[in-house]
């Protein structure tokens, strides 16, 4: 029997995935289980979108450009350009989501045993799309009790090394929902500049920016033009996350001419899903102003709950829709499979996402889990309720 | 500026793009350009697929399971025990295309640095997606002769090194249009036993077989349970290219459960896509043999107008809807970039794609170019009567 790659091996499990089966055994049992585990917002796909894909026309589902169809390109250099980011729609690659853009920042900008700078927490896959490509993801560590701010960029300084190519940045943050601002973005301009880095941003999470503060772009640090990367996505703006259409930006041209190439291997991205993403950016300005009521009562009512629960922290986010939270427990991953396995309340339980698969460096987030708030605020209230009582008798508890 | 990786230097551009500018040019200067060099299909996408995607009613579009969703892949299953493939709705992983699938066995199953054996000319971006995952093609060569036939085993025997891991075929094949026989395969499950090797087959043209001849899988060949990796899509079956729905298939579990990590690592397949694939399968008969009809009678006319001309050699393809012939011209590369700069022959010229671009091995194909049949009759008809003109005139002809 042949054997599988290193990659094939080394590639992780998403840390969710491991209590799924605990989470289905529950739902048998008849236990009605809160999903605050998951990143599928609940909101509706705008109209305008679902309305361009029942009225699709064409006779053939065909092959679209590699980098995209113009037309979804030049449109979607207008909503940046509304946003006050200046990009051309030659600067861009729609990609098969977000996913894909990063993939193809990995390929195109490392090489195989390069290292990127990623402060931890940090969304797990990108730990996959490394694997894939052979690079090695350096943490550093971020603290909970700044609400997971930018770490102190002497750490980033002691953490470069001859292999290192480039520091990413999630922002608005998944997992910890921090929003980077313009000070410590200027602050990662100065040590990439220095060193000759790439700045990769995951953007994904841009509508979502709370308590009036607004997004700062990578894409606006001055003389970063051939340095910074944006990764931006349909999935979470618009509530599309099946729709797989993403984009790779950048303005250096020997970037985009080499991820054109891994485009063009790949054929296109899928064609029905610019189609949707094309009419999204018709969506009214009211869709949005009603998604961030929805966030912002969710967020503040979940918060707030979280912090009266005695022995537990959630930091609040300034963005997206997730919280890393800290919990009085011996091991978040024992007490979420805990919950599944041998506890409800009143019929109900609730699922967390443990924090340690959001850390590279072992041992840490063994106090925490990631909740995302994308849930209504009566599911919400069931979930917190569970977790309060379940805080009550779980026999890990620590404080 | 910060360096492009060497993989991203290497990636090899699509050798049609090179002509794409010339083409355009041509079109602006009022002639009309026959595009014999696309593998997009003219087809029509069937109606019963179409009409999903109009009746789409669900309100959010989420992620579907990293796998696909269990319903399409259920029912796939009954597509392949329809075709004679046993396999089971586990034994699936739905990817984005049959490029991902091809990505994906590449990377689960080659180590950088380890070798694939593929049979040349061969579809180019076996080549892009080798150069990803840092593996390395080699070339077996075909002969137009034999009409592009299985080269002998000891051919075989002697490009296996340590690093050899797989030998991959496409079957029905693109570029060649050459259908391997069951006794073809039985010797490359020979091979493939003795060195203990991964056998790939491509096999995204299986609907496109004639003169009664039928195919065979390499699901069915026996004891190659844990060696034989399937890579399928609905891109030319149901003429869907830009619906980016594949299927990587494997009765090796371990496998298969690897692959699904990289699958949860890019989430999941393009949900609109699945819905599209899923309701394809109640295509109807009627569909397959109307297409059937339309295919055999182009081959029928192309293949016989193009060996009439003084000149050209053009093997019977017996599967998929492509050939590569042998030209009198002194570069393929040049005569085709002629044919769209300097030649038009009543406002109309050919494009054609280079067959060099298809082999692995310098200097091979010089004088051979791929011709896809996927235009209706009467342009076909025009497209042949340009080349036979054109060769009239080309001042790099060789005989």
């Amino acid at each position: 029997m042949p054997s599988i790659s290193q990659r094939g091996l080394l590639m992780p499990a998403s840390p969710i995935r491991k209590l799924v089966p605990f989470a289905e055994a529950a739902k048998k049992r008849g236990i009605k289980v809160f999903h605050l585990n998951i990143g599928q917002p609940d909101i509706r796909t705008p109209e305008v979108a679902l309305e361009a894909i029942r009225h699709f026309d064409q006779k053939v589902i065909e092959y679209s450009h590699s980098a995209g169809n113009e037309s979804y390109r030049r449109k979607l250099a207008t909503y940046y350009h509304s946003n006050g980011i200046m990009v051309d729609h030659n600067d861009m690659i729609i990609t098969t989501g977000g996913s894909e853009a990063i993939s193809f920042a990995f390929k195109v900008c490392l090489n195989p045993g390069d290292e990127v700078i990623i402060p931890e927490p940090f969304y797990t896959n990108y730990n996959g799309f490394a694997v894939a490509a052979g690079v090695n993801v350096v943490p550093i560590t971020s603290d909970i009790r700044s609400g997971f701010a930018l770490p102190p960029i002497s750490e980033f300084e002691k953490a470069i090394t001859p292999r290192t190519k480039a520091i990413m940045v999630c922002n608005p943050n998944n997992p910890t929902g921090y929003l980077y601002s313009e000070e410590e973005l200027l602050q990662l301009r100065e040590v990439v500049l220095k060193h000759d880095l790439y700045l990769f941003a995951d953007e994904v999470y841009r509508e979502f920016c709370y308590d009036g503060i607004s997004h700062f772009s990578v894409m606006n640090l001055e003389g970063l033009e051939n340095h910074a990367v944006l990764m931006d996505s349909v999935s979470k703006r618009y509530s599309e996350c099946g729709v797989r259409i993403g984009v790779l930006i950048s303005k250096n041209k020997q970037l985009i001419a080499s991820a054109l190439k891994f485009a063009q291997a790949r054929l296109s991205p899928p064609s029905l899903g610019q189609v949707i993403g094309e009419a999204s950016l018709d969506t009214p300005a009211e869709y949005f102003r009603e998604v961030y009521d929805e966030y912002i009562a969710r967020r503040n009512y979940v918060i707030e709950a979280l912090n009266k629960i005695p022995g537990v922290f959630a930091p609040l986010p300034k963005g997206a829709f997730y919280s890393v939270i800290s919990l009085p427990v011996d091991d978040a991953d024992k007490f979420c499979q805990w919950l599944l396995e041998d506890f409800s309340y009143e019929g109900q339980t609730v699922m967390l996402a443990p924090a340690s698969g959001f850390y590279a460096t072992p041992g840490l987030g063994r106090s925490e889990a990631r909740i995302a708030y994308v849930l209504k605020l009566e599911d919400l209230k069931g979930a917190v309720k569970c977790l309060e009582e379940a805080l009550k008798v779980y026999p890990g508890r620590t404080k």
